[in-house]
């Protein structure tokens, strides 16, 4: 493998500087990747074949709309493919902690010959609040290994689902996370976006105030409020209720998009999502937002409580997504884990991008 | 509805005296029923999430093959649908207690000239075990309503799960079930025997001696050991090692299925079973045999461990089911519940039953 070590001059082959970028999430997928829930760690506790099954769901839904790699650690290779079936997914086996790919993963980019390379943004476990996390932080090398594409070593702690990106030139972030100093404590706020702009490709960076206030874990990522739906338009997470604890924050992420404006001169059209479903698991009183949602090719597979509620949040998506076919996963253990079904995929762009 | 109360003579009319009998599993199905899990009762604790997760992935096995009708308590049918979702699924709100329709639902008949109708046998809870039933024991008189076929009340308590038919005359049951004391302890086995012949329209009565010890829940069904797979030809589960707790029990079965004749004069061949898995949930350690399964229009929907183990298993009930297509769904949270995919499964046949 090529990395930007083993660049010959002193300043670091950066994507940016090789003519990579990422693609966004609609551009066409080879596949998805999914990691399976492991058997070893106490994560999951009492609620462990609820994951795995809650896991193997997504992958069958998502194997619909293309084909799905399940990562699963050395020896539980049979466990996930006894749960997942095998129609339309594979199963690979490689070490991993945990099953939140979309953090801890590869950010796969897209070079202007329709070439492959991965943005490898070291994990550091949400701020080391999982231990140990070695296996999760070596697992994106690994997977340019299995799949043969050249990866970009990062400068910089990064979470996949921290950003969402047009393809076009723009990406959306949280200071709630990536100014948290359990992040990159060292790093200033424009030293980040040049860093962003050289390693995913994009040009303008906007800031939102905050994600989720429940989402502790992941220091309010901007997959649980936000997401790109089309260049010049996203779907944005909003409540009404003035004492909601969101309330202030989603207000503020509001007021910044509708006053920005994207790589491409756009203003930016926002999409409300204001509903959301309450769900108790395992002692926790927790919200179904509906926003954590993976846009597969020509689906979008959503995480759902379970509930006749589901309905009312589905209708609204389909509103936003009018090409896509929706598809509801119940999925209360994501959100007892503390994410949902985006934060437990990562999409692999078909080599050519859709581009050609 | 013409029940035999209604009959106008003194001697009841039974299905057998009116030309009914019930068919093989493998005659073809219209649809499949599955009760779904109830949120007001206590039964699944912690497991309700699982519970739910589970059905779905048992319904959604099933309607690859067949249409699946679901029941699920009045209010609960947007949570049933949110978890199945509407691929060759329908749901219906009808009151119950709980999910093992094998048990308390309809035995469904079907007559000379193709209709059905059904033999409701009182359901006791396996003999008072859970509390209330009432619901449980009433839902084949609402399922009769719905699909507007004759219900004949049958004089003998019975759970779908205590026998298997050939379809030709023949009936295989265990006098561990049937003649516990907690079923019906007024009849005597010729009597019980009558009354099988009458209800459900047989000739030939073959009583194994125990199903599995493990089987608490139902004192041994039969559908935990052995199923029909063909006229004149049974899968048998056997285990090898004498100190199992089943061994000498489970050598018995064979032993007197080996001496049986069934209702045609044939000897019976046996398919042994063999294989088995133990898993450990809720603080049981439970034996997974495989045996449970659903005989799905072209299909076999089979319990497994959710372990690499369970590919064992497959290949061996591909050898015993060859035109089918099996498939394996973790189940795990139903042999916790004391059961498997045939208990929550009911087939309704086609009305002219495959016959003509």
């Amino acid at each position: 493998m090529t990395t930007a070590r083993e660049a010959p001059d002193e300043a670091p082959v950066t994507p940016r500087s090789a003519g990579f970028s990422m693609p966004a999430e609609w551009a066409p997928h080879e596949r998805c990747l999914i990691s399976w829930p492991t058997a070893a760690r106490e994560y999951w506790g009492d609620f462990y074949y609820l994951a795995q099954a809650t896991h193997a769901a997504v992958a069958r839904a998502v194997a619909r709309f293309e084909p799905v790699l399940v990562i699963a650690n050395p020896g539980e290779g049979g466990n996930a493919r006894s749960y997942c079936g095998s129609d339309n997914i594979e199963v690979v086996e490689l070490p991993i902690d945990d099953s939140w790919i979309r953090d801890n993963g590869p950010s796969f980019l897209l070079g202007p010959d329709g070439a492959r390379a991965v943005a490898d943004f070291p994990f550091n476990s949400w701020g080391e609040k999982y231990l140990p996390y070695d296996k999760d932080a070596g697992v994106t090398e690994l997977l340019c290994e299995h799949f043969g594409v050249r990866r970009f070593d990062a400068p910089m702690v990064l979470e996949g689902g921290a950003f969402t990106v047009d393809g076009e030139g723009t990406l959306i972030t949280t200071e709630s996370c990536l100014l948290h100093p359990s992040r990159n404590p060292t790093l200033t706020r424009e030293e980040q976006e040049e860093i962003l702009r050289e390693y995913l490709g994009v040009e303008t960076v906007i800031w939102l105030k905050a994600g989720r206030t429940e989402a502790t874990d992941t220091d309010g990522h901007i997959d649980g409020v936000c997401h790109f739906v089309a260049p010049g338009r996203v779907i944005l997470h909003l409540v009404h209720e003035e004492r909601h604890p969101d309330y202030e924050n989603f207000r503020e992420n509001r007021r910044r998009l509708e006053e920005a404006t994207d790589a491409r001169g756009r203003r930016i059209e926002i999409l409300a999502m204001d509903r959301r479903t309450m769900i108790d698991i395992g002692g926790k009183h927790l919200t179904v937002t509906y926003m954590n949602s993976y846009q597969a090719n020509g689906g979008l597979v959503v995480p759902t409580a379970g509930t006749v509620y589901d309905d009312y949040a589905l209708e609204r998506l389909r509103e936003v997504f009018p090409e896509r076919e929706v598809v509801g996963v119940p999925t209360p253990v994501l959100a007892y884990g503390g994410g949902g079904i985006h934060c437990i995929t990562q999409q692999v762009p078909a080599p050519d991008g859709g581009r050609r």
